[in-house]
Parts: C-alpha cells; structure tokens; sequence
C-alpha cells in the first residue's frame, strides 16, 4: 500500500475564504483531530476507543481559520511511536523521492502527501523526530518549534515534555507562509549573524552524507556574519541518545498504560517489546538521565545565544530500504535518535532544509535555535533557498 | 464474535468409509496442517508467510484414516500463546456453558466447538495447559497425552520440550473412542489400582472448587483399591510454576524469535510483551529452572510408579469472566499455571474428567498418571462416568 491517507470517509473541509493560506491545501497526521471523524493515532485498536471528536485539534483549526484548505488525514507510525513510517496496519507510505526507501516516521503520511505533490503543505508532530527525520528521506522542509510554543489542544499525546506539532512544505515560500500562521509571528527578512558548524553531529553521519550537505553548508556560511566549528554534545551524542531514550519511553509508558492494560490492544511486535522494556526502566536510570538533560539544555543556552543558529544533518544518512529485519534496524533507528535526540531533550526549534542528495536519495539539513526562534529559522531556510 | 471457525473457505474432508471413527465429525485446531488450507496459528501475519501445506498433519491424518469427518478448522490463541482463549484477531469463541466467561485457550475453537455440539471431538495442543484449561473451562474430557509419545508432524510447535496434541470430547465413550485410535492402544477394562489425593493441589484452588469437586473425587476413590493423601509437589507448585515460565517461554522465544525479527507481526499486547520478557529471562534463571524439572520429573517417578494414579483440581476455578484488564488478569492466569505447569515440566499424562459445576460453572478433575499411562487414565474417566 502506498497511500498516504488513512482508509475510509474522505475527509475535505474548505478553509476560511479569505485567509493568508487561502488556495493551499493541507492533510493532518491521524494523531489530530478532526471534528466529527474518528483519530486512527495508526492503530486499529485505538480508534475504537473514542468516539469521534466534536472539534478541531488547534492546530487544524488554525490552519483552517487562515484559509488552507484540509483534504485528508494521513498515516502515522502507530500512537507516534516510530522512526521509519512502516505500518503495519495503515500499510506504509509511499517516498516519491525512493520508492523502495521507507518515507520515515512516524509523520510518515503527511510527508509523503506533501512530497507526492497531494498537499500543499502537512501537520505532523515530532516527539523524537517525527517530522524531521521524514522531512530529510523524503526531501521536504519541515519544522520541529520550539517545546510548549504551540497549542497541542487535540492532538493525541505521546510524551508530553518532548511533545510537538510541526509541518512539512516543498518550498521555502509555503513552508514560510504557514509557518508564518502557525507561529503567529511575521517571519522577518532579517537573519541571524553567527552560525555554528556542530562538528560531531557531521562526524556521526555517514560520510557521504556530510559530503553531501556541505554545499549547503557552504551557502548557509555565506549567509552569516561569522561561521566557527563547534560540538553539539561534548559529553557525547550517544549519552544525550540514551538519556532521551529512557526519558521519552518512560513517558510514553505513562501515557498508553492504561489502554494497553485496560484494552491489551493489537500492536507491532516492536512497538510492543518497545514499550514493555520501557515499563522496566529503573529509577536510578531515569534520575540519570533527567541530570544529562539538564546538562543538555544547559549546553544548548550556551551554544545558542540570540542571533547564534547551529547546522547539523538531520539524519545520519538517507532513507533506509523498506522491510529489512528488525536485528538490521535496531542500528539503524540507534544512529538516526543519535541525531534527532537533543530536540526532544532540550525543546530547541529545528528547521530540516532540503537540497541534498547521496546517490540520488534526498538528506536534510537542519538549522537549529535557541528557544523561541523558531521565524528565524524558518526565515534561514527562505533566504538559503533565495540564494541558490 | 462467537463461532469457534475460523474465518475464510469452510474445510470438510470426509473420513475413510470403514474406520472405527466412521460417523464421527472432528475439528482441527488451527496449528494442525490441512492440505491444501493455510494454517493461521491465530495470527494474520503468521497465516501470510507460508504456503498452504500439501500434507495433513499426522494427527488430522490420524482421525481421516480411522473414518472421522473434518468439518472446521478452529480459533486459537495467537501462536498458541495464551491461556485464556481470546485472540483479538480471529475473536473469543462463545464458551457455551458460560456466555459471559472465556472458554479458554489455547485451544479455545476446538473446544468451543466440541462444547456447542457442533462437531464429536476436537485436536488441540497443550503445551502450558491449552487442552486442560478448555476442558475444564468448557465441561469436557480432554487429553494431554505423555509428552513425546505422538506424532507431531504438521503441528505448529511452541515449546518442544512441553508440545504435546491432545483431544476433546463431550462423553466418555467417544474419548475413549478417539483416544483408543489416537493412542494406538485399546482402552482396557482393567483399572489402576492406587489414587494419591493431591492435596497440596486441593489447597490451591478456590474452596468452593474443592468443595465441588469431592463427589468426583470420592466416586474415583470408590473405583481403586487404595486412596491415599500426598503432595503433589513438596518444594511448592510455585516453584514448579516459575521453572515452567521459565523454560517455556524461553523456548517459544527460539520458536518465534526469527518470525518476529524478520516479520515484526502485529500481536496482542500481551503476547508481545511475553515474547519480549522472554528474551531476556538470564542463563542463570534457566538453569535453575532445569534443576527444578529434573527434580520435578523425579518426583512424578517416585509418585507414580505403574497402577497408580493422581487427582487433582484442573484449574482453580470456574472459566473467568470475559474482557477483564490485565491487571486483573495477571494474578488469574498465574494461578492457572500454578495447577497446570507440572504438565509441562515433566511430560506425564492428564485427563480432565468434567462433572463438576460452582455456580453453575463448570471445572474439570483432573487424573494423572506415569509416563505412557494415557490409556490407563482414559479408562478411568470412563469407569468414572459409568460409575457416577
């Protein structure tokens, strides 16, 4: 199956007429509500157990009041808990740019929509990389805000302190005007001066990969005042993994424990294990982590002063081939939260820009913010594509 | 849904015109192979990845040859993993004694089917207490035969150091009609001679199960020439218990682990994360558990010499209400295991012999006997219901 979109009703509901988004288009994750259709959250067993909802999740809601105009809802990695979009029930999404390349998730759909040229643009949302990583494998801008910038009112939660909304364009221009409603924030012409070049982040990527953003680079460098190397994580990208990936498990334990024992639903074998082993989380490990983060976001005010931006490959490489086993994943979702994982763990905004390929397979490059500076990123992204 | 079949084209093969089965209609389990009908095993994603066999297994072959009519293939619980007998994918067959209960499992569709009258005798496997459980749950005869003594070809296997097929009936004439086939061995008139009262098996189970369980009991009693009181198991049928959920799922964790690494099927929670604690169950835990059986096998010698025989509660209680929480559960199916492990761990022989009811509830005594005493047991059962 390659649809994006969910199975059943057809979903269209026209947009104010005359709004900044009048003429766009848009779908949502099946995380978001929709009023009056069932939220799927990408598992059978989880739709039943709602009835539908009466109102628009706030972000679609938005969305809609500026005009754009919503024509589906799309496929999600079970209850959001996926990096790579392969669904077993919902089936997995097709990636235009590699068809037999997984889409990445767990915004799997709204990515492909947009990247299949359905939509104009697409919500998702990103706990640990739930829209950047599909924005680099499928080629497409995407944004994760800042943590706690926008209201998540009707979205179905996974982890609530790394919890985002986020969306998906192909063009600078789009990704700017709905990013420009979304933030409700006016997306000036005036760019940050200092960027850094976090040199671990290209270390820890593929070597083709970093090869092949630093064209980019090159023209983000351009764009800046001044350009120094630094690291992102000096205490290492693999501790900052594992404290997330303690923290963000055992919160998603918290959330789906009681419909997992109340329900015993129907679930992916690894979702399941996932969220077993998670159940098992010590304490001591969880109070070890919660110190890295502290650490990290330490790290990331110091890094990341006003005026200050980061670059680093969204993911360590492009999209990984569709259907490989679980013992040929396991290293390969490990790499791809080596490089997502500081945004769940400190909160920082992240734009992916597209524009790079290895071996003809999209990868993103990602401008990274203090907190709250989330336009000026988005305003990066616009004037790296107007210099081109 | 309630209809114990599985869902898809419906399966009838006439038996040999002559055999000692002729008129006879049987079910198979869907873990037994039927030529030219995939065999489910109770998950969607396990049906899908093999052909559908060219040969029946050894035991359909078995009940065809001896002139027994196939007229379904039966639910069960996913990859007979499960003790209570509701599989969310296929649904809970209807436990006809008791609407509102489960009717058990693994081998829930055969003995649903057995227990609606909708077929004469019914195969199911029992690795951990998948034809016991049912049999108590549902008012029947059923069989767990001397682990090893049959054939197991063509039989989806779970753990092969506790796998065994066994088989249902509602009258004791019939099973000792398909036991004498199965077995290969005439059910004799001729009686063992000694009855050891499990009393440590009396204590574990609900009084009011004990209670209504002492008319059978006395009723054997009055059958053998000597009766007397002895544990079970000294060192605890906990103790008992853990080695057998420690070596079982141990084992099914090698049967499954290439499925689920390769696949990554979608399971029921439940089994999902059992196959996931599996896993990591420690070397050094398994080799207590081996200890434990070594000792346990001893003491199923030493119990069970030649001409005696053992009782016993075959579940603790009455069937167990339908769609409870797994919190609920947990405890409910722990101490199912407590009365049913030694079965596992050292391979003797059990009948369950229905006739009792709590509150209207019907549960099963259970007879056990030394390794290759199937037949001896099958003709107390029916001396039994001659005698009652």
């Amino acid at each position: 199956m390659t649809s994006p979109f969910v199975a059943g009703p057809s979903v269209r509901i026209p947009g104010s007429p005359n709004g900044p988004l009048a003429g766009l288009t848009f779908a949502a994750k099946d995380l978001f509500d929709v009023a009056g259709h069932r939220t799927g959250g990408g598992n059978p067993d989880w739709a039943r157990q709602n009835p539908a909802p009466t109102r628009h999740a706030w972000a679609v809601q938005r969305l809609l009041d500026a005009g754009a105009t919503l024509i589906g809802k799309t496929i999600t990695d079970e209850v959001s808990l996926g990096i790579l979009g392969e669904n077993p029930f919902d089936g997995t999404p097709l990636n235009p740019m590699a068809p037999d390349r997984v889409p990445g998730g767990s915004s799997s759909g709204s990515a492909s929509a947009v990247a299949q040229r359905l939509c104009d643009t697409a919500l998702g949302t990103d706990t640990g990389g739930s829209v950047r990583v599909p924005a680099s494998f499928c080629g497409l801008y995407g944004i994760r805000p800042t943590h706690g910038r926008l209201d998540l009112t009707g979205m179905l939660p996974q982890a609530p302190s790394s919890d985002t909304s986020g969306w998906f364009a192909r063009d600078a221009t789009t990704f700017a005007r709905v990013s420009e409603v979304m933030l409700g924030e006016p997306i000036s012409v005036t760019l940050p001066t200092r960027l850094v070049v976090a040199v671990d982040t290209f270390g820890f990527a593929d070597a083709g990969t970093a090869a092949a953003l630093q064209p980019l680079v090159q023209a983000l460098a351009a764009l800046m005042k001044d350009v120094r190397d630094d690291l992102l994580a000096p205490s290492g990208l693999t501790a900052w993994a594992r404290a997330q990936r303690t923290l963000q498990p055992w919160e998603a334990w918290q959330t789906f424990k009681p419909w997992l024992e109340r329900d015993n639903p129907r679930l992916q074998y690894s979702v399941a294990r996932n969220l077993a082993r998670a159940a098992a989380i010590p304490e001591s490990e969880r109070e070890w982590a919660a110190l890295v983060r502290s650490e990290a976001r330490a790290r990331m005010t110091w890094l990341l002063p006003p005026g200050t931006i980061l670059c680093m490959p969204t993911t360590p490489f492009p999209a990984p081939l569709k259907g490989q086993s679980l013992p040929a994943l396991e290293p390969v979702r490990g790499r791809i939260l080596g490089l997502a994982a500081h945004g769940g763990l400190t909160g920082v905004p992240q734009v992916s820009v597209p524009g790079a390929k290895v071996d003809g397979l999209p990868v993103g490059l990602s401008i990274v913010g203090g907190h709250g500076s989330d336009a000026a990123l988005v305003a990066v992204a616009r004037a790296l594509e107007a210099a081109r």
